[in-house]
């Protein structure tokens, strides 16, 4: 049977193999560099900058939901969902639904006015379930990222 | 001349005029719901949502930077630039240049391994100008939402 649990400090080591299994998924792994000792500072000391949620089918961890507050100049706060994964013999069973849902609980009961996140652009299995219940793409909007070497010199630019 | 603030709780009027004359330029205005009053209690209040940098030329507001933390599970800690905006008849100073590297200066002073941001696919100045500082494009993602109704029936789904 499904239960679902708040993550708690002595998941981290758990949240990365998760992490690592998603992005392996995803044909990233080799993007992943985050270590066990970051998810704890960053997610269980005074200032958290995530939440994640465990999914357990017989008592077993089968996947996880990962998401933190973000903020719309347009409508207010928004929930980011960063990620959502079910290990590929858990899935058909609503494991993934599940977590979607309690995450949409959160961010309603913390007046968050909309999820968002992201998908990748091959991962139509993904794409269809998300359009089923109801999800909206921001198609006209491209992500950028800076960092390494050219975020260090725009900082340095600061006056 | 160029000075750069913190936003602070007497801005929230500011700032809300400040998004709106950017969703005007991003062809959204009608997208724009936000209030003064969301902005002062998610923004200065004792858990603030989002953070603020005000550019004043000779003493009069031209633009702002409007950010908050956002997560990576491969990377860890990131800076979110939600809005860069400098009025138009104050643009090719620099202004929007020194924004960018103060908030990059925070990213970095907090720990952040990137900052990111989004721009909208028609935007070619401001896509090249990022390009220009080394930002890339993460192209193979795309964006969604979930509002409204269809985000209220998720959640009621929650067990």
């Amino acid at each position: 049977m499904l239960s679902i649990r708040p993550a708690s400090v002595e998941d981290v080591g758990l949240l990365r193999d998760l992490i690592r299994e998603l992005a392996e998924f995803e044909k990233e792994l080799d993007s992943v560099e985050i270590t066990e000792q970051q998810l704890k500072e960053d997610g269980f000391g005074k200032d958290p900058k995530y939440r994640a949620l465990i999914a357990e089918w017989d008592g077993r961890p089968v996947g996880y939901a990962f998401f933190f507050g973000f903020y719309s100049t347009w409508m207010g706060r928004h929930m980011f969902l960063e990620d959502l994964y079910v290990k590929p013999q858990y899935r058909a069973k609503g494991i993934g639904r599940q977590l979607m849902a309690r995450v949409a609980q959160i961010a309603r009961a913390e007046k968050c006015r909309a999820m968002r996140w992201e998908v990748l652009d091959w991962n139509q299995r993904a794409i269809d379930v998300y359009k089923g219940i109801g999800a909206e793409f921001l198609d006209d909007w491209r992500l950028m990222m800076l960092r390494g070497e050219p975020l260090k010199k725009l900082a340095e630019q600061g006056r």
